[in-house]
């Protein structure tokens, strides 16, 4: 399988986030990418590639122009008031307040963020610029033979919506990718998200329209983050009512509870026709994961990847979200890649 | 001029708030109510006397129910989780998520709050709790003589609304106040806040009532909290429409300018014909505020407190919002409280 990867990653490497109220080093961290790109050379999964640059336009296509200007501009706006340390928001525009946008730059961080776990940082806005073309990339390939194709983004972007950064991710490469395939031939565009959280972002982007189908396998929200979104009863709106499945599972889940829902999840997709997948992949669903709560082994990702391979039906672009047992996560992942390739063919 | 005062503030002592990407210590800490009283009593200012009980239903009429259960629970889901460290949120709803409460603690301090310098500690509730009763006390000896009452409340209050906590507020006293002076006699009330911040929970409270006028002096929201209320053509809604006065005022504003404000906030609320006013104040307008940009002296506290007592037209109780400047705080409050004792017999 075709791996596409940039080292420009790196250049996000934000120093803590919070969380039970204290700071922890981010979790989110370079050796994710590179464990996992490391096992992807030792196993020989096949060939890796840099990225093309496709610049903002795409990414235009599902976020709004004066988010992505704010994030081109946040760490220099930050930097002038603060200095060099990692941008955090300290207060946020929430239900009871008015959605404008101040000037200062600790206005916008809060309007525009929904965490204090994902830093902005000298490197973030061309690190996020990076993944999303490793996503477009990757998305391109797919479109061009069909054959699978492995675009290890990072930053994540399952979490970014239309105008909020949070949860470590800044675009949503996913939503991204799904909406250049629309825009280049695919008709239908399925997301399958099996990430441990959800893909919050990603639903918003796509939760009234029926041309992209939104799957998502995730933790209870109302236990586990973003928390606000990600509930079995959000089944889209407008035109997109029904094109939106939210699968939550609680705390524990083993494999055997996981694959009933991947079925389920799988026959949606199925039933819908999609031209093209978009896999949204995270492997934080392991049982030692340190920030999640599912109990699926590194055997599962075979599984999981056998049974992704043979019935997503329509060519599959993986992209990389979350998982952050830095140990495993290149056998996970690449477990998953194996089996998915091989079942695929 | 008389006095009401706990001791029980001391029980919300909250170790650090996030600003600028890193901790720093809490900046409302218990000395800023210990200096003022102390000035109080040096200069013989009056009685300083306790408060009564009046528990939560005056709370429950400006506050919705869930949110005063969420503050008396808090803590102990909080520390059942994670421990004794005080209780920040990491993540919270916005605009494009749902409005749901989650059953776990970080979802609901999500949903509740709106900034990381709000520390729920092991005392916040009580804490709360008697800062209200000192706000209720000395509404209740106001509308029993109609002389002017000093309720030096700590934790403030003016930053909380209907059901999130924040700036270091849980419960807004002087909406609490204002709303029993409604429920006790009183046709028409004004509060009048010159804390440094845009009091957005008051203007939130009784943003669609005609019979509590809102008007604040303060800094631009533009560039200052709470950025997302506390503009000009923010006028109330409603039947609220045209009671709602804010007059943002730019960083570096001194007297002449502040004045002018001040005489335009008068003004209105003598055209309006109140039957008890409650004056939100906040001492962080002054030049030393570590905080805040205004630049008012300690002179200029006391020419604010003449002008306030000769124009208000009605019994009013004074509320202690911020005020960070430790060394000059007992000073300017006595400053503004025994001119307005003195310009009002």
């Amino acid at each position: 399988m075709l791996t596409i990867y940039s080292e420009d990653h790196r250049l996000q490497h934000g120093k803590v986030e919070l969380t039970g109220g204290h700071f922890i080093p981010v979790v989110e961290k370079p050796e994710r990418a590179e464990t996992i790109l490391a096992r992807i050379q030792a196993i020989g999964l096949g060939e890796v590639r840099a990225p093309e640059r496709f610049g903002t336009d795409p990414i235009a296509r599902v976020h709004a122009p004066h988010f992505i200007r704010f994030l081109e501009t946040a760490w220099d706006e930050w930097a002038a008031a603060h200095g060099e340390i990692d941008a955090l928001p300290t207060n946020w525009a929430v239900r009871n307040m008015r959605q404008v946008i101040p000037s200062s730059i600790e206005g916008k961080l809060g309007y525009y963020a929904s965490d204090c776990g994902t830093p902005i940082t000298a490197g973030t806005w061309r690190a996020a610029l990076s993944s999303v073309d490793v996503a477009l990339t990757g998305a391109k390939r797919v479109a061009a033979d069909g054959k699978p194709v492995f675009s290890l983004c990072r930053p994540p972007g399952h979490h970014a919506s239309t105008d909020v950064y949070c949860g470590y991710c800044f675009f949503n490469n996913a939503a991204v990718a799904a909406q250049w395939f629309r825009d280049n031939g695919a008709a239908r565009v399925a997301v399958l998200d099996i990430d441990y959280h959800h893909g919050n972002g990603t639903q918003e982007i796509f939760y009234g329209r029926d041309d992209v189908l939104f799957v998502s396998l995730h933790a209870d929200p109302n236990v586990e983050y973003p928390y606000y979104l990600g509930y079995a009863e959000e089944r889209g709106e407008g035109a997109g009512e029904g094109f939106n499945l939210n699968l939550p599972m609680p705390f524990g889940t083993i494999w055997d509870r996981y694959r009933e829902a991947l079925d389920a999840a799988l026959a949606r997709i199925r039933d819908y026709g999609a031209d093209a997948v978009v896999l949204s992949f995270g492997a934080d669903t392991f049982q030692e994961d340190p920030i999640s709560q599912f109990k699926l082994n590194s055997d599962d990702f075979t599984r999981m990847g056998e049974i992704l391979g043979r019935g997503l039906g329509a060519p599959t672009l993986t992209v990389m979200e979350g998982g952050y047992a830095v140990d495993a996560l290149g056998v996970n992942v690449s477990n998953l890649l194996q089996a998915l390739d091989g079942s695929a063919r």
